[in-house]
């Protein structure tokens, strides 16, 4: 397969946006990323679009892609719509990846937007509730429970603590109140984060990931179209995975979890290791979940992330940066979009342009992305490996 | 990129089925397809998954393919749900062809289900009318609406009559009550047609498509793999093309179609024109639609299509037959379904196992799907030329 670049990559900043609607936050990025790799709209000839939940936000359920791409001023190319729960926009960027790799099209758009701040707050939990199966839906079961049920297993069996997790918090408030498109841009303390309102034993309110709008773009090309439009320098797509996860016996411990069996295969791909891996943004949709993503992706033992967090290594100052753009928890989370953001955080560190959070000279970024829950276990795992 | 073959297809029948679920559906063509491959389902590398509208039909609107296939015993493969409206199937089509294309995977499933059937009809009305562009469906602007005012240009312009369209009627419904996955079975004469209550002039009810659950799937592999895997004969993926609605002018007569221009590139990557076509699948909603689908693909002149029908071309018994399988109005429309139906018809006609309904010694089949409805066109144009 060909090797593809990113030349391009825009935003719409994450918020609540009640007066917005899923073409205007899509417009924004699509056109931000259009500058961003210094391109004609017309020079794009593949689109795939991941959107989540709109179906259930303005009951359009059919061709949203073509919509809020006609709305962008783009028509006349195959546009094709992808759904992965959390890791939609992560899909979108295979996609695209996919068809330039493939020598299918040269140039080609991967956008993430999603919609889900609505007047009364009730309604946006019940159209996130549909992104869990069904079964487990019924039974009241949501995201919020699975992860806080897999934080007390480590919490068991390696003793991790909840001022660790409000760590992660901390760290991440601090890298989100130095990024100009994140919702929550205040620092908060150890303190703060333990004083907020408890969620779901050991989460409390400030480690979760709020509802939000928002858009995320990328615009993946070959290398030879790269030399011709960018004047950018380009980050190359060392890897793209995803994964669904597998039937597993909930006693089994030992088979490897979908997000570690996604990234293996994408240091496969890539030719790397952890090691070499200078700065990551992970799935943090409640934020000391991160500790559990670093074993799960090599960067430690496991049950070593909260040394990771107590040593600081994964602070924008530390070995191994993590979610310098405030994750998820600071971020925001507009389901489609955050695949997308995470990829555009890597592209503006790997480029030098990550301004007051910028880590020290990154040379590969990797993206981990989970998306939506069947039975106990992530329904998909994302990996994405950049390098310049 | 590397030549891809068909090698299994499989299908739910076509009907109301209110006791069957999403799942339910998916399983019995998962599972067809898997035996008519002769594979094991372990060896699906990957899968696409087509649905539009369940996120409104169940509540359930993320991850559905992961879902239905955890149901069906797939997992621990890269899951992608894609949507593209009526044009859903042919999208899980074309995904699962670039992966095997591509060099990506070397065993694929494209699957496309719908569930449409609800207790109250007036609730899946509800849902459809979602699939087309928003600002049309607030002025009540329907599917029904648009073919009516394409027909009525046609009738207008060429002298096309409502006898010709009962005629494809005629034709398509005895094509389905050859076809066991078919949901309606009884043919009907032109007088029945005429008879049948008036839904929007010159449609009437015979002529329309009805609400229908259903699900297809198809098994897509490299030339190796089939040596080692298939007992029948494999098909080849000759072309697979997707394109969008561009912008135009209303007054704009003379730049080609969507389904045209998504045609035309098709031919040319398959090195064939449409006289190399033997038989066609066409996205007839409508049954009439089917006539200019005739001209879009290149089968007759502008404003041909009613003679074609008129001198019974199209017949099963004609030089280029057209929907043996009943098309849409007698087999019956779940949306995503259809694309992965109309792949199905093709490939037992080209093994020659279409039993009644066999066209005689096909070579070279053609699959047009149409799917959404942005502003006065087709948002998605899909093409497949299968040949043997």
């Amino acid at each position: 397969m060909r090797k593809v670049v990113v030349i391009g990559i825009g935003m719409h900043p994450f918020g609540k946006f009640l007066d917005k609607s899923l073409p205007d936050l899509a417009r924004v990025a699509v056109w931000n990323a259009i500058e961003d790799a210094s391109i004609s709209p017309r020079d794009i000839e593949v689109a795939y679009v991941g959107n989540s939940l709109a179906g259930l936000v303005t009951g359009q359920e059919g061709v949203r892609g073509q919509v809020v791409l006609r709305d962008a001023g783009l028509g006349g190319i195959p546009i094709i719509n992808v759904e992965n729960a959390c890791a939609s926009g992560t899909t979108a960027f295979r996609g695209a990846w996919l068809e330039v790799a493939s020598g299918a099209y040269d140039v080609a758009l991967a956008l993430g937007v999603e919609k889900l701040c609505l007047p009364r707050t009730a309604d946006s939990i019940k159209i996130l509730a549909a992104d869990s199966e069904i079964r487990l839906r019924d039974l009241g079961f949501q995201f919020t429970a699975y992860y806080a049920m897999k934080l007390r297993g480590h919490m068991e069996k390696y003793g991790w603590t909840k001022v660790q997790f409000a760590k992660v918090v901390e760290k991440n408030s601090y890298n989100g109140s130095l990024n100009p498109y994140a919702q929550h841009r205040t620092p908060l303390t150890v303190e703060q984060v333990l004083n907020s309102r408890l969620v779901a034993e050991p989460l409390h309110l400030y480690m979760c990931s709020s509802i939000g709008d928002g858009a995320a773009a990328a615009i993946l090309c070959t290398e030879e179209k790269a030399r011709r439009f960018a004047s950018k320098p380009s980050i190359e797509v060392a890897a793209c995975v995803l994964r669904s996860s597998m039937f597993r016996h909930p006693s089994d411990t030992t088979t490897p979890t979908t997000v570690t069996l996604a990234a293996n295969y994408a240091y496969e791909q890539a030719g790397l290791g952890p090691q070499d891996v200078n700065l990551a943004e992970v799935h943090d949709a409640m934020a000391p979940a991160e500790l559990y993503h670093y074993e799960e992706l090599g960067f430690c033992e496991k049950g070593g992330g909260a040394q990771m967090i107590e040593e600081g290594r994964t602070k924008i100052t530390g070995d191994i940066p993590v979610n310098p753009s405030g994750g998820l928890a600071a971020k925001g989370h507009p389901i489609a979009a955050t695949g997308l953001a995470q990829v555009a955080e890597i592209v503006w560190q790997l480029r030098g342009e990550a301004g007051k959070r910028q880590v020290e000279n990154p040379k590969v970024g990797l993206v981990q992305t989970s998306g939506g829950l069947v039975e106990d276990d992530t329904a998909t795992a994302g990996i994405v490996i950049l390098k310049r």
